[in-house]
């Protein structure tokens, strides 16, 4: 790709970023990610890759403001506007979108291309991990989510049940899995190799609050008349 | 203090908070420390420590809206207002006052009762370890600053000599000192029972976005024509 059209997909992108959690570093990272996955493998559309990964978040907003709409779906079809408006090669235009359709876990839609696979894996490393984590925690800040939510008898629940939304709901019903579902051989390697950072905040953060949580309500009762 | 006493001043407290750092959750938080504090202590009024704990932050919205009034200052204020109001003891309402006024570090206005120091080093507590992260990241992300600031070569700043606001930079000019500013002893052993936690997230985060960084500038230089 010459440096004159990245510049340009960049800027692009820059302009339509949304929150803490998926800013222009996020896209930075997925970048890096997928070259770095690319390394491993044979045949890779750097372009396509390129292109799909800075623009792969563009509808993140519009998700935002109405949630029943595909931050995937819309993005592709706006990703591929972009690209025929700026005189990029139709084919060229039509794997991105693939790529940027199919970067969301959904069963109806998984990724074909190579790229859109390598997409895919670099999109969830930086969901794994102590930047999953951070991620994940600046997103509940954002969207004014709890970090956990008290069972019936005022304990800390470690998320498993959970109904309401909050971090350890998102932990256990998301983030703990991401390590099973990657494409990629060299994906699934660079998230083990982050796992442990995530499991320890998630059981460190956990204890912390249980347990001043389960001794400072007996305390408290003894002191209430 | 009676149930009803403590069910008024919960339901005040809860009518006044604001954002996700710092909610109900975390006022229950620094009431259970001080209470695991006070256990060290002699002479404590548990009255006085458990509303100053409830209503230490009743002043934040207040601080967000307008970033020149303190929490504190105002937050104490406040309280003072709603346990006249009440019919609280007027001794009672003055001793509380002081442990709000005082609980956030300023020079000027140290706390000096014994119950200012527990709500002093009990908030705190709530600052470090993997809490303490965990309510930096989603305060950040309440507040739409990022998790970190690139330097002039494009490499990620580790927060240290940071202008800008970013986790980082509020890590390294905030979070990895407190645990020298403890008033109780209790308070300053289990800040560093917590330290582990919050020095290994932030070295784990920094490690991976920085090598995956590095490396993924490096190869993308390589692409770019």
């Amino acid at each position: 790709m010459t440096r004159e059209n990245y510049a340009l997909i960049e800027e692009y992108m820059k302009s339509c970023m949304a929150d803490s959690a998926h800013d222009r570093e996020h896209v930075r990272r997925v970048l890096y990610n997928a070259l770095e996955i690319a390394t491993d493998m044979n045949d890779v559309d750097y372009d396509v890759l390129i292109a799909a990964c800075l623009l792969h978040d563009i509808a993140r907003r519009e998700q935002q403001l109405d949630p029943s709409i595909c931050h995937a779906q819309a993005g592709a079809e706006k990703a591929y506007v972009f690209l025929a408006e700026n005189s990029f090669d139709e084919a060229f235009a039509q794997q991105v979108r693939h790529c940027i359709k199919t970067h969301r876990y959904r069963k109806s839609t998984p990724p074909q291309s190579i790229e859109a696979k390598i997409l895919f894996d670099a999109d969830k490393l930086d969901a794994v991990g102590a930047t999953g984590i951070a991620r994940t925690l600046m997103y509940k800040g954002a969207v004014s989510e709890p970090l956990y939510s008290l069972l019936d008898d005022g304990s800390v629940s470690d998320g498993n049940g959970d109904e309401s939304p909050s971090f350890f709901q998102e932990y256990i019903f998301k983030l703990q899995d991401l390590y099973d579902n990657f494409y990629t051989e060299k994906g699934r390697a660079l998230a083990l190799e982050r796992q442990t950072a995530a499991k320890e905040f998630y059981s460190r953060l956990y204890n912390e609050v249980s347990a001043s949580n389960n001794s400072g309500r007996a305390l408290l009762d003894t002191l209430l008349k």
